[in-house]
């Protein structure tokens, strides 16, 4: 069996290891106040073209998404997010146990519409009786989304003129930082990132490392205290550098960016192959999870030799499906799978 | 000007003051361990048959919502609520600052569906990977609710088998339970509620009394801690006798009821007196709130002599406004209202 | 029997009932926007020489303790406080429920010291790892203390002066207010508060009203969203006039000065009869509360009449006792009082 | 320059690289329900002789310590911890955050004794206003302490009597067990700690993983809903096997046993030669921590070499200083240091 049902399936790219084998026999200063932190941090800001930003090192998504919301906003504050999004979905409800409402919006391939947001704002904004309500001051947005779509840059900037009238925080979850920039029809940088968000962050779990997800901070407040916060959390790993050593080996020559590439390449195969037999996509992703619908043989014939992910049954009795690629895919699991659809 | 937009801006009923007059030199022990929160308690109990069921007297409604909700509820644990439920939309995220999630359903009258709630249940219980959501755990109803719309008896009977099938508590807001009750149209009796919610209460501050909210546990295992939750929650009143001398005169000889009867009687008046100059209605309410569409000329026109409720702005230019009686609502006060509606 | 255990053991002074009842008629805005909540400001600001002061109504001390804590903390800092304080050991952990940490110091006849304050903030000052421990941030102080004690002006101008050092925020509880300002060895103002304090309370519920508290922020930030937070965690009344009613009635020819004085002469009577008769003091007290050690005898002669409170054994086996006045203590109970303590 | 500063200053045992390496290129089911988990936690039962403990991997001690007790505690209990638990002085409140109070005791030789958790608990037991104040209901213990002392199998018998006595949760943090089970004095078995403890666990981070802790639960009301805990608290790893791998090189042939035994002989050789030189032990501690008291000329002899942990002055001017052996340490580092006391 091939699992391709998500991008977290195996250990880390091999010079990740290496990078861990060769600083094992030496000694660190604890909790990230380290040169490998410190050296990792410069090689990602090299992409930023953002002098003051910082970055930190945490350990997964769910926690750098709590504890940078947890770090941003007043307890009667909230945050508007896509209902797709991780942390209304996949979270365990951790936002709302840091104490902090989720504004929900309805998706749009999987995207938050900067009109949403202002309407939320708006209606706060005009509110007459505004301490009954919480006061909406954080924008999550995932990059690529849950359903791999990606914001253009000019969908960026408008959801950024929108948090500018309204006095918004945004905040990018970038767990699958890596398949977004690598896709052909994406046109936003790190550096316009690095512009038009308060917070965004590299995802290492999905992208290549053991674990670990690097969150840059573009505003010195938010950067301020984050360590306190960090460490409340949880989100502190005593042995910070083994982040920084992975971190900068992914960053330093760009493996980082050519590994998702990849990936990429193998998700437009197995996307084309589908096409070409009439499967209908359930979202056409240019990112590397790819969605399909199939009927029930469909299903079955798939998976005698895959492992997908099961999204959801539509009402017509047929299944959403999610095909995976990563760093981590090889080329005879890709053409396992072409050969399988290649028979439909 | 008439304010008719609440049903919460006179003081007390005359009994009332007067009962707190004529206890106002006596002693008492303090935190409502005292004789008479001991008699409200039997006085509401006599309308319950519900033998072991407790009352407890809190301060405010947005206060009994939360504090229930900490009570009842882990920290992994989610509430079903309807999107116009009171916990989600008036109280300044006060259920998330427990640390909870609301599971919000679309509202159909001001209610929530009994299916929606085996839906969200069902989801859960199917899931390969609950611990990655919050367990749907309490159901939140408002009897009546936010449109004045009440359920019938079958239809609670019915959330009551979704609930007890997938192990649901079901906590019912009752702060305009009295006007809920005077209702021609209900089939409702307190001891209906005592059979079939975990917890409801009979709200004080909207239906005549200074302040307060009796709040019923029919379950032992919600009332054997609830003390401490209302200490820690800030819903303890230090002299709570005043809570038990409040609801003992609105209980032992029915005022809470009596009271509630002439507010309804006037608010079907006015309900008539709109649909007969073809007003419509945003809700056909059974009970002390009303809700009409009003064009600008009508809003005007009302608005030279009432203060209403303004609830929302639709798309087509109209608006819906809010009349409220109330036990302090005046006979005086709906004559100038049915006068001004007769001009139109 | 004559209940001395306390100072809220009776309703209101009559005077707040009469203008609770002469204004029951009138309709208000709801949640504390209203006239008498604006003249109670205004007459309580008449004593604070404060111009930039806002007042809040709340309804009770726990409930105000959390809330301007929780209004005033992020996440990561703490509270200090004197191991007696209410926030201590009388709220069911109401701060740490809000996520803060007390960082608790030995009392020093009931108060803290500018010294241990110091102490705490600088040892965090100086502290390497800060992100490692919580922020001491703001400061908790009872005036009376939970002894009866008082801070003198000089006490509270050494404790600012640290305060303003280290950045801290300076909090006083006032729910016995009253019995302090009228105390004769007492040199503080209220004037002298508003100057030191960023936040201090007037009790009402311990000081002649049927409950509330009138909580003075004197910092704008501190005040800005405070709305909110009384919202959100129920410390907003609906019919916050009765609130404003109170205290207008309390401040406006300053029966709130006026009462306590009076319970002051009293509880002065008893300790002077206390001592004259070598009963030992546990503590010197010049307000209200006054705190006797006794032997089994004297405690068991005392209970025939008397409800006390028991405060706490002692390991030789005697006990120390406490004995409250209040604004509705009457001579006839402090006869009886002294009429006991002369058999001694 | 040596640092013997903590115990985790070094990235993993040879063999944990070496395992990471070797299952890198297997693909994985993700979050722990992987068979490298299942047969880490059979490797770790081994030791137990407790066939219904469940094992969770979590990723640090911080984590693990509010994570589990966010799961074992309602909203008005509280933690029983020493002064010197890890808890209280350096997790940046992270248990407070959580809305739990920790009831602080001053430790003797870094331990809790059980009479103290007795007074605690009798003295809820027998309060009659229990509501005023949190309930004491788990007992926070470190083995070894902060200060490396170890509990007796008797203490921890007669401590465990006392939470029986009075239903507390017994909760050890076991960040550096392998040095407390290495220890020559200790009397403690793993197979006790799963009989007296309902929760402890079993340090990696400090004991010879990269990272991550093994959290053995003995009582199946704490295994059932864990998982979620975890996820809503950050401390599910998306690749659980890494830990997995990790646990199962250290436990299956006895690895976290022998290294650690090492690093004790180490610390004891340094123990003894201090001692040979009269330089005074703060503490004498049996495993890899050890205290020296140090004058300014001792310490900058000692700091010409060597990286040591400054814990705190003494007031009469002298310094309290730590020297960590671990896993990672080198003969030739403890040689350095022998040499330099040698010339003391």
């Amino acid at each position: 069996m091939y699992i391709m049902k998500n991008d977290y399936n195996h250990g880390a790219h091999p010079a990740i290891l290496e990078a861990l084998m060769a600083t094992n026999d030496q000694s660190f200063n604890g909790y990230g106040l380290d040169p490998m932190c410190e050296k990792a941090e410069a090689e990602i800001k090299k992409y930023l073209d953002c002098p003051n930003a910082h970055v930190h090192f945490l350990l997964g998504g769910t926690q750098t998404n709590y504890t940078l919301i947890a770090a941003a906003l007043k307890p009667f504050q909230s945050v508007i997010c896509a209902d797709c999004g991780h942390v209304n979905g996949h979270e365990t409800g951790a936002v709302e146990n840091t104490g902090h409402k989720l504004l929900i919006q309805p998706n749009t391939n999987g995207k938050l519409r900067a009109e949403q947001i202002r309407k939320e704002a708006a209606t706060y904004a005009n509110c007459d009786c505004q301490e009954h309500v919480t006061q909406p001051k954080l924008v999550y947005l995932s990059f690529p989304t849950a359903f791999g779509t990606l914001y253009s840059k000019q969908e960026l900037l408008d959801i950024k003129a929108v948090c500018d009238e309204f006095g918004l925080i945004l905040f990018i979850d970038g767990a699958r930082m890596s398949y977004g920039l690598a896709a052909p029809e994406n046109d936003v940088t790190l550096a316009d990132l690095a512009a038009i968000a308060d917070a965004f962050y590299l995802g290492g779990t999905k992208c290549g490392t053991l674990f670990g997800e690097a969150l840059v901070l573009t505003k010195e407040w938010l950067h301020q205290d984050f360590r306190a916060y960090m460490k409340q959390n949880g989100a502190m790993l005593a042995k910070g550098w083994l982040l920084g050593v992975q971190f900068d080996t992914m960053f330093k020559d760009g493996l980082y960016f050519d590994i998702a590439k990849q990936a990429i390449d193998y998700a437009m195969e197995i996307k084309a192959a589908f096409q070409a037999k009439n499967v209908p996509l359930y979202i056409d992703s240019p990112t590397n999870q790819q969605f399909i619908i199939a009927d029930d043989a469909l299903m079955a014939k798939l998976g005698e030799k895959f492992i997908y992910e099961y999204i959801e049954g539509l009402d017509d009795g047929r299944h959403v499906l999610r095909f995976c690629t990563s760093w981590s895919t090889k080329r005879e699991e890709v053409d396992a799978l072409l050969a399988v659809i290649d028979t439909l």
